[in-house]
């Protein structure tokens, strides 16, 4: 295997001066920091790896190396055994070097600022705030210009036709002079940038922002993309999405698999949730070869949130110019009414996120049985109760602790209607078939892990 | 057809102040120089268009108009009928519309400045000048940075393959940071430029140059790419084959048709004149299935002007990136050369092309029996010649003027070296053979329509 | 008596490349050109010398010499012998470095696409289409922002009061985002720009403009200031003039000497015409201990030219702050005027300026005898005529030439009313007697040179 | 008295987006911290006030205030009764306009931050910390060029000459590319700056920082100057002394009162502390009127330091251009050895400051008592005993803490040798003489306030 064996990478203006005591707790800490930065390094100099497999990165690079040395004009890298995709001539590209500084940014602002002085546990507001400063931190909250942030969700493997339709999405916001926020891997999270960039450029726009936004427990998965022109590494995968929300002026997802439909069901909590009555227009898109699998959705959100769901959301299956079009309209008006309201464009501090959905969901058999699926519980909740158990049912399928639960407790006793269980069924039996949710090696179909409790 | 009916284009500060004389002349002119403006701009709209058929285009567009409307700041323009692509939800593209105010700028500057100016006949050195003077108006030449502009010739309508490894090859060039020229149209034209935006952009340069540079005639059948970010409309085919060769501090020649192989004869004559010792490096590029095309070409070059002539080039099959990093070490050394001997960097001062490739050749008999095609002619004078009998052959069997003199006055008589017309006939039957030279309708073969003198 | 005896200055970006024609026509010329540059350039050097004395700085430097380099970014210019007060430790100050480069770019443009190609005698229009060419070249004239340019006319060999006068009008030009224009030596030239440069300082502007307009008969007694950061070298003190009056968006006249009162004539000339219905707002502004020499002026305009003349220009005596405001409100009608009407905001085209005010005045007995003075001339006309008496007066007593021709003609023979020519006599004595006109040095008063005709 | 009743002042992109808990806690504290920046806006809106009578400026405007209004693109100011010299044609001059959002951004990051989170009592590391996170958030460390900071200490209340003086240093300073850092009022404080500006624009420098580091106990009567493009509110005295030190490539004094003396000793405490042989370049500059005030405190220094105190600073009377020439030659060797050492250039972290240089001190009996003021004592001890002992003697004469410290418990008693007391007495004197330090109303002479101990 091709490796970088020893390299130097300069420091960047973007990263501030480290203070000695940064530096020194960085570098000399029980190293956990420090493994932390070293794996984030490892997963963006993997850039634009067509591999998902981050056990299979840490394992083929396990000699990869990293030492930090402060320099007149602020702090040098060295790199030991690296893999050379991040290198054109043995010079590191740009946009790679500055993402290793962006996370090492993050990673200390995040562990020095705000994790050793928060008091446990969070409020909801103390979340939404560490967030915040995070974003700010990274400069990716400013209060420059107009609201144009179009956040893009997506799976990330997915077929040469979706990459090829969301590249001409991502063409027809950037024509249009929006900006892009993703997930930063490949697929629905690379083919917006893409896209986008040669719109900027025909619109002669050199400030276009093309935001990555990761978290360390994915990013070895999902290596940044090298368009990503701001990366930023949240502490978990809620903030991540709070992140996303908050940023968002409208919201397009396109097709994808489990993930995506929880990242829905949890948008959709918070849109439905009678505190918000400030929505974030919401956009639904694929090629015309994902109609059926909209279809699918659509049924399926419909059966569950009931009909009003679908007040929520629009879908558009084909036309990429069309999208672009309703796109900027929708941010068009959410900048009109928050103009008018006098609130803040570059984060959305309105929006209600409850405690909840900021926290992970844990599938015990505890926590799932404690899940309401009733009809009668209220939308919103109701939409973030199916996003865990949704989530559940996964990870009693194709997850090792899930997997693990049901082994050896039996399946999961989840309350709640019948017809709505039936629902999510087959909605994952559609993903399942489509090649939209691995199973494991010897599992054809997929299984139902979970009883209605009586 | 969809048309744009009325549309009012605002001035762009590129765009200098013109003056009231200017402006007069301009509008109140009998019309010949507004119809050139009006000619150059219907190709600027007509932009990214896949078809080549000038006439067919000012056909469908014979409504077309435009008005000149001055302002506080500037000109603005108005539009009628214009072709919709260039406008994205009413508004134009801004990168085309910065192409309509360059349009604007060098005819006005060629025509006041120079042509009404100029004593005829033009000496080399006053074509030269020309030349300079065009492209600094239009701050093309500038004093700015490092040598590292990357012309880039090829045929416009080339297969899916090709098209895909031109874009590889920009890709490379761009993660270089080098710049690209081409004749701005799309296949060959377009590719370089479309992967080196995409490089530039992960090495987070913001300044990338992507410069076209066509003329009147072939302007509407090559339409502007709007990736390019500096358009010139040279005055003729010989200035802008000029303005490349001057610019050039690497040629990348890639598969084309008899077009390309006019231009290489062209730049073979330049680098092989004993007065040119100071080369432009060049690289024949292309794809495996180009693999034959170039050992054909090879095989003609060297037949024809010796094996000598590939000391001027090199020839690379696939391996973008290989390309990539050759042409970049090529540009380091003329880098290094210039910089030694004190030469400016951003136009090639010393390098002699004489009159007769400054001027248009007409494929008359006479002019064609006066063509001295033997092999002790000088090799540089000979390349001369054969571009001259080349254009002729190619003429006299797809053009409407070659034709007719054919069919009028029977078969050009060219005198030279027997073996030497046969490498020819050989090279055109394979592109006529790989659809790189479209007969007319009722021929299926090509036909030599020339006899040697006796 | 030091000077720096060798050094070489680079090239700077804000000249554009010379073709290798212009460079050759430039060095190799019968030198004409070239000892244009080299007197300019001696001047420039010179800078923030408080001597006026053009002739001393010429003999001082007989030894300077200048050598032009080309180099692969532009061109390098040798010095030998020059004055030490543009050097800091040894290395040129960026901003004289710029003004050599710009004295350079204006002799070589005017030189080579304007006197060369131009038919004589020249138009009024062709003046104009000259005047703007080389401000155009000179990027001096843009179409980017709003009116602001405001031209300051006045002595520059003044008291010091009057020098802190200027500066404190500029200080409140500069708060209120005005640019300036002077003629760029030392006095009422500096003291604006000096003021504005604080005043744009706290405003946190970083791109206020200080233009410096200045012709080779002028410039080695007036070297530019340092604070000048566009310089131009019209090529006579006619075009100098008309260069002030179609950029100025509203013009102060601070006291001066003779050359002043002339200014004011010409001016007034113009704006009296009644083909210019375009006013350009007029302010004489000038400390307490000037409020007789205004009382004195105002009374000799109204006197000549009739009271009307009030309503073209205000005076402010004092009340820095005040003059600032006046002229901002001015300016603003001004934008409001040309946006309104669609006029150009960077040059006004609209100002008629006939051709007597276009050409120099050589006071010979017979020109000065066809002036017409007489109260019934309309009034623009006798402005002009009076401008002309005035230099011829002030010639016959303090320059060679009229003092030569009066000693061997005889006194001028004016005809014209009586009354206009004592108050034009009681001005001189004025003048003389405040010192703002200096007579020869055995003579202590000032005699009138001229004989009114029967 | 002129006050400009209501006022909108709108946000300045140099303020990042306040989090809805800052803007929370900073409007509903219990007003504590609102109260500070109330206090620092009214003296930054006092600009260019010749006036140091803070008491008198709170009473003028006690019915100042001020609001603050989220906004969508930041926080708008709403002001009430301001003082009218901020303001031209009612619009506030953007200097001082960033200023107000400096005082903001620097109260509020210092109490969220900074102080909320710091453990009691703080280590002399800690305190550093403070200084470089607060100079950090205020982007005045940062890793961009190389070393140029020029730090200036003098008085601010200083005749005109010498205030001429510094000017002209400044404007040497900033010939030479250098910046300035003062103490931002007027004085020793603006002339610097202003000579520095008026450099800075002849060499076409667009981008000369003007630092002024301010503290809440001194803003009100040292106002910042409009020049200052970069402020900095810092907690303390302290910190503010340190935050000069560790920016300082060099620092110039100027003549000054008790304070200057004070600031000197602080230096010298630690530039003779063994652990320090990083030099700081020290010069005492002044002009001609302060020769025998430089030979008075260079006696004083080298009778109560020892002779070798004399080389760690450098004398220049007059001469300003060979102030700018040795300042310059220093900051030269500052960044050799820098970057030799890999020293960061924007931040000297390598200083030892010890804890009680960075502590107030409060001139008590028995802290007074305490200091021991014996030749043995190492001398950069010694220079911090001195220190503290004039500033108590300075308190005991005119402040009113002393004063009553004095008259309630008699003389302090000094524990020290009788000579190194004796020439601290005489150039208290020369002060007083001199009209640096003024004495009380009804008091004409300075008096010993103290007795030496047995």
């Amino acid at each position: 295997m091709e490796k970088i064996s020893h390299v130097i990478v300069n420091p960047i203006n973007s990263l501030n001066l480290l203070s000695q005591s940064e530096i020194d707790k960085f570098t000399h800490s029980d190293g956990e920091l420090f493994a932390l930065f070293r794996h984030c390094a490892l997963a963006i100099l993997n850039t634009d790896s067509e591999k998902d497999d981050a056990a299979q990165l840490i394992a083929d690079y396990s000699d990869f190396d990293i030492r930090l040395i402060p320099q007149p004009r602020g702090l040098r890298l060295e790199l030991f055994n690296a893999p050379p995709q991040s290198f054109v001539d043995g010079k590191m590209i740009r946009g790679i070097q500055e993402h290793l500084f962006s996370a090492l940014r993050d990673i200390v602002y995040t562990d020095f600022k705000i994790t050793s002085a928060q008091p446990q546990p969070s409020s909801s507001a103390q979340n939404t705030n560490t967030v915040f400063r995070i974003l700010r931190n990274a400069r990716t909250v400013n209060p420059g210009g107009p609201p144009k942030m179009v956040v893009c969700w997506g799976g990330h493997s997915i077929p040469r036709e979706e990459y090829d339709y969301a590249k001409q999405v991502g063409y027809a916001l950037g024509l249009r002079g929006l900006d892009i926020a993703t997930g930063c891997g490949i697929g629905a999270m690379k083919g917006p940038m893409k896209g986008a960039a040669v719109g900027h450029a025909k619109q002669q726009i050199k400030d276009g922002r093309y935001i990555g936004i990761s978290e360390p427990g994915i990013i070895a998965s999902e290596s940044p993309n090298a368009i990503v022109n701001e990366l930023v590494i949240m502490p978990d995968i809620e903030k991540r999405l709070e992140a996303f929300v908050r940023l968002a002026h409208t919201i397009i997802v396109f097709p994808g698999g489990v993930g995506t439909v929880e990242e829905i069901l949890y948008l959709l909590s918070i849109l439905m949730d009678p505190d918000n009555n400030e929505a974030i227009p919401l956009v639904f898109a694929g090629p015309e070869s994902c109609r059926e699998y909209f279809m699918e959705l659509d049924r399926f959100l419909g059966a569950s949130l009931g009909e009003g769901v679908k007040h929520h959301y629009r879908i558009i299956v084909g036309e990429p110019n069309e999208v672009g079009r309703v796109v900027k309209e929708a941010t068009g008006e959410v900048h009109a009414r928050r103009s008018e309201a006098q609130q803040a464009y570059s984060f959305n501090w309105e929006l209600q996120i409850p405690l909840n959905l900021q926290e992970p969901f844990i599938p015990t058999h505890e926590r799932m049985a404690a899940l309401d699926l009733r009809r009668d519980v209220p939308k919103h909740k109701l939409a973030s109760n199916l996003r865990c158990a949704f989530s559940g049912l996964v990870a009693g399928n194709v997850k090792a602790f899930g997997i693990e639960q049901v082994r050896t407790r039996g399946p999961y006793r989840l309350s709640g209607d019948a017809d709505l269980m039936s629902s999510t069924d087959r909605l994952l039996q559609i993903l399942v078939r489509d090649g939209r949710m691995k199973l494991g090696e010897d599992a054809s179909d997929y299984q139902p892990c979970y009883q209605l409790a009586d």
